[in-house]
């Protein structure tokens, strides 16, 4: 009964070779079949190009983003602002640039009033500056940040939705307050909005710049921002402005298109008038427009050349708010 | 007066080489002070990063497009739209896809009240069919292709808007007419428009189609299209429907991706009501839209699966037709 095998020297050890490779067989079946259980189900249907559902535990790093939100004399909005924001969808955490320098921050009063939704970290800053919430932060664990002022409210509509178009347009800033430059015949550029002539591109408006005040961008331009040309940063301390233009020259630079993507926001809010403290806002100093036209011009100094480029794209909700919202008279 | 140089043999020869190096840097520094005079004046910042200027004697393949269009029945429309269209900026060549068979063409008349601006082809069908508009015509010269209905007026903004759109996504369908499907817990698939439900995605509706008959996409695609299963011609030329619906399968399959991008239109207009033809559409057919939903669920066993994916992207044309059209309450 055993053939050739037999004849083998060391029957035994033939014996228990054909055991074990018995065993290694079965095995091996076993773990396929834990495999093929484990097989993700394949529903090409249901799932939209760019939509991920979030997990509820743990937010990965591509579904999710963290907020930056930088403040100054305006902790009465910070609060009302933390409580809405730290709800959002795909939220992953709160990163609260402290510029009141020698306060203390209210992460006490934060946590009394705990549990939270997601972590909210206070970055307590030694010196008053506008630049201070472009830090690469160590704390940032997600590709996407949402930047947004102590004064700006934007629905959780319309942050779920952007969030959404930043996942199908990773390398620009996407937001919700466009602004552009025009040059002139003396090669002196301009700095404005609509009230701007357009810069005469076919008909209709353009914009070249997407402000990061309200916006998503790739947190690998906050690495890129600490590599910038002294000259940069000089800028931004001496006119405590320019911070999100120069961001803007920095994103068309690195990719040669137009640097922001413009969301019509459905529903943002300015809340300004409803602090407390008074304090209303580096914009409305007397200054402040004529300082950003200034800082177009010296960053095209210092980056030789005007980086920028226009773009006309709005881009709205499909049926929302309103379910027919694309209606035509067809 | 002549040191060394002097003394080494061929004194001659030395002054000639004297002179004939002096021609030589003469001559490169002239040549080197045109070709500097020659040097393109650099102004990135009028240079917008998806538009180009049209040449006006012969338009590059990459900067038009061809319109092609077919006709059945409304030649009075079909006129009247030639009329329009011809005009449109960025127009290469107009190829009429003529499915009145039996029946001349308008090309003698049509050359009686020449000039006009663009090339105008017409090619006479045998079969009237549906799909004859999708074929790979030897006329195609561009990489767009602008497809129309006979009985469809878009405004020439939303055209050139339109345009400059699919040259930023030129491997989709950029249109004006979004539809979608939806699945069923049958497995069933509907065909429809926002009148059915959503499909659940986050708020808002979505879409997975638009339609070609007022759309661009690339000229590729007709190419692709004669390399389909059977089936698909069989089914188009069965229901004398779903031409429409089969390419943007194709196109999803062809992408991973939704296979249109929607532009709200400003201006478009169905001139079916002022055809003499007495002759309206298919799509007033009792089972059109039936045939329709019919169609997505034979294209997917014809295609083995979903290719059609969701999206909720809705493009308008920044500052136009209002200068300001983006304007919130911030």
């Amino acid at each position: 009964r055993c053939f050739h095998f037999c004849k083998l020297p060391g029957r035994v050890m033939g014996i228990r070779l054909l055991r074990f490779t018995s065993v290694v067989i079965i095995v091996l079946l076993l773990v396929a079949g834990a495999l093929t259980a484990l097989l993700p189900t394949i529903k090409d249907d249901k799932l939209p190009n760019s939509r991920r559902e979030p997990k509820t535990q743990s937010q990965s790093a591509l579904d999710s983003f963290t907020l930056i939100m930088q403040t100054y004399n305006r902790t009465d909005l910070l609060l009302k602002l933390l409580n809405h924001y730290q709800a959002i969808p795909h939220l992953h955490k709160v990163i609260v640039v402290w510029n009141n320098i020698g306060e203390k921050t209210p992460e006490e009063m934060w946590n009394s009033l705990g549990p939270h939704p997601v972590p909210v970290v206070f970055k307590v800053q030694t010196v008053n500056r506008m630049r201070n919430r472009l830090q690469n932060f160590p704390d940032l664990e997600t590709k996407a940040v949402l930047m947004m002022d102590d004064d700006t409210l934007v629905s959780a509509h319309d942050l779920a939705f952007a969030f959404s178009v930043w996942q199908q347009f990773p390398e620009h800033i996407v937001g919700f307050v466009p602004r552009k430059h025009i040059s002139t015949p003396s090669g002196v550029y301009s700095y404005g909005s609509f009230e701007l002539q357009n810069p005469g591109f076919g008909n209709g408006d353009q914009y070249s710049m997407v402000l990061i005040g309200a916006a998503f961008f790739h947190s690998r331009y906050l690495e890129d921002f600490q590599q910038q040309p002294e000259a940069v940063y000089a800028l931004i301390d001496e006119t405590q402005n320019c911070d999100d233009i120069a961001m803007n020259f920095l994103v068309a630079k690195h990719t040669g298109k137009p640097s922001g993507v413009f969301v019509k926001p459905v529903d943002i809010r300015n809340l300004e008038k409803d602090t407390n403290s008074g304090y209303s806002g580096m914009w409305h100093r007397a200054e402040h427009l004529l300082q950003r036209s200034y800082c177009v011009n010296k960053l095209v100094n210092i980056y030789d050349g005007m980086p920028l480029k226009y773009s006309n794209i709005m881009i709205s909700q499909f049926g929302f708010p309103n379910y027919a919202n694309h209606k035509n008279k067809m």
